[in-house]
């Protein structure tokens, strides 16, 4: 990938994922796959007026060593640096950056009961962190291709061609290829602002989603939902992209309102392994029997993680023919894959799909139906003739998504 | 290079370097060059027993950018997150490794004058710190290729080549690139102690250097010093190698114990810049003169950072004929080409190198004649035709070298 064009790309992330403001920290999560593009992203940071920039880099073959040598206590504690930075992201309105570009395989192999664990024992000591920080901060997921990634996802081509392939697929998904990709993306966050503002003034109390694959599940929204997409923003004001790539219009259903039955229509990536071809029953909001193809023991364990682990979290509309479905290209990982087609997610929802929240205590918004849970596990069950209609309280019906697409 | 001598490189480093304990923790200190081989590095610290293996990467590219944009204000303290590693490292008898692999040249253009100033504001938050570790815990510094540091030392051959050439550079002046590294060590060892056991017996008052270069010095010895090589043990008695390679037998002289002119041999690379054919002239022990054909000002800066910075630390012996010196590469890195020739430092002394030294405190054993300062920096004196004479108390003369090696 030239050069040019990936200046482009970190300026993208930083101005219009991060929006860094002047005299801000920022983080950046990284792996060591792309350190020349890591380092223009930092400098764009410096330029943007950030006063300070601190990568944290990981290697996952390290981690993966860390996961099967260190003992389940060792890894069910933070150490005490890694709860100093939480504290000092909490209190210092910093950005966070994650730049991925792991191996979906890379963690095959780990004992994942035993990560579970650990995840479980870590999980109140961050908690306190992750609510002070919830919508206080900008943050920004955004991707580079590692070399085991690119192979994955482009497994006929030499490692160096596989690299450049994947470049351009992820500068393709992200609106970052044309010759500026900061205008591109303010026109894509205006579509997103013209669809949410029509799909809130609905009034909708439920959505019925259909397939021929045998998906038939309705999913109770909040009475006070919001339905949001592209742009964020913080409670101070300050508008972000937390993904790019991003093509979904979502909000928080109801934890507790989902009756029927869902099918996968991809597979999906969980914490290094692959789970494929499976379906989810919900009675009474929560999954009561998961089946899978392959991975069901992994995906049985993700919803039981904890209570909220088994209830939805996100409901996302995407049309079945986006550009990342259209690619062809199966990226194997969320952050794309999921703005292939709909999507649901068990786990944790979003406060900010509540209208009023920033008055709420998380106990409140949680009471009002926000789920709540350690884990927020995106998977795919958009299929081309996917049908979603909209029900009033009144039980008027509004079509919503037809034959996969938006029906409006 | 292949795999199979790496591993073994990383076996020595593990288990004669750093001779970790079972149960230890061990900090790795790594750049992003051979991110496979600290991998390695990780996986034999934990087979050989580590409990917890943390590797802090860096990049210089990203460090440098560092130090351009931040302020100096900002780089005048610790982060309260490096503040807990130091506070755990200090605490916990961890292992600390440092693999080398920066470009020489990598913060040329850097103010070295902010930087000077942020060592300075830092230093204090940091020495409690080291001054807690010293001699409890047992630390290693070895080195792996940087493509830009192998390009600086190889420079007529293409990247890939001289990333290779660099790894047979490293491996030889290592000793790792035999059958059995970890018993030609022994070997090593056994040499030093023997060389050690002489010169300590012959109870020395001062060293003489001279040299056709116009070297003329006197050092002055401690009366309880002593010369050390090779292995170090901590207080609690667990051997290690704190350096791969090391050539050197060493003592601390006495501060302000050193009379006349001194030539360096060999240009000296700090803070990411050369200085180069220099001279450093004493009068009572201190640095009262500096000359240089290059970074003349760099070279009086360095020697006026605190008190002690213009004081000698260290006198180390090394035959001018060394398998370094032999192999005609100059490294640019002080770790190889300290081992090249005999060599003095400024700056802080080692207590090791004072008997009796653990059941002092630090201000007895500076007032006893070790040389404190926030720096230690290495330069080489050594020439093919130096002679040093070791004086007795009693002004009887002993030749210790000549023409640039042992006379024992």
């Amino acid at each position: 990938m030239r050069k040019a064009q990936l200046k482009k790309y970190a300026k993208l992330i930083v101005k219009t994922g991060l929006n860094v403001k002047k005299g801000q920290t920022v983080f950046v999560a990284a792996g060591l796959d792309q350190p020349d593009f890591i380092t223009m992203v930092v400098e764009e940071c410096y330029k943007a007026g950030a006063s300070e920039v601190f990568v944290e880099w990981s290697h996952q073959p390290v981690s993966k060593l860390n996961a099967q040598y260190r003992t389940l206590e060792s890894l069910s504690h933070l150490t005490p640096w890694e709860k100093a930075k939480w504290e000092f992201k909490a209190n210092n309105y910093s950005c966070r950056l994650f730049i991925e570009s792991s191996d979906p395989d890379g963690m095959n192999g780990v004992d994942q009961e035993k990560m579970s664990k650990a995840r479980q024992a870590t999980y109140p000591e961050i908690k306190p962190f992750r609510q002070q920080m919830e919508n206080r901060h900008q943050w920004c997921i955004a991707a580079v291709p590692g070399k085991a990634w690119a192979k994955k996802v482009f497994p006929s081509l030499s490692e160096s061609k596989a690299v450049e392939a994947m470049w351009q697929a992820i500068l393709h998904a992200s609106r970052a290829d044309s010759k500026n990709p900061i205008k591109a993306w303010k026109e894509h966050n205006s579509d997103f602002r013209a669809r949410c503002d029509y799909l809130n003034g609905l009034g909708l109390k439920y959505l019925e989603y259909k397939s021929a694959n045998g998906t038939d599940l309705t999913v109770e929204l909040l009475p006070d939902g919001v339905f949001t997409g592209g742009i964020e923003k913080t409670l101070k004001g300050r508008a972000f992209n937390p993904n790019i790539p991003t093509e979904e219009v979502f909000t928080s259903p109801k934890a507790g309102g989902a009756e029927g039955i869902v099918y996968s229509s991809k597979p999906l990536s969980y914490m290094g392994e692959l789970i494929d071809n499976f379906s989810l029953r919900f009675e009474n909001g929560k999954v009561v029997e998961v089946k899978a193809e392959q991975g069901e023991a992994l995906l049985q364990k993700m919803v039981s993680m904890d209570e909220g682990a088994g209830k939805l979290g996100e409901c996302a509309l995407i049309p079945y023919d986006s550009p990342i479905n259209q690619s062809g290209v199966l990226f194997y990982n969320t952050l794309f894959d999921e703005n292939a087609c709909c999507h649901f997610a068990v786990g944790h929802g979003f406060n900010e799909c509540l209208k009023g929240f920033e008055k709420m205590t998380d106990e409140e918004i949680k009471a009002r139906g926000i789920n709540d849970s350690m884990i927020h596990v995106d998977f795919m069950i958009g299929t081309a003739d996917m049908s979603i209609v909209g029900i009033k309280e009144n039980g008027e019906r509004v079509q919503i998504f037809k034959n996969g697409g938006w029906a409006f």
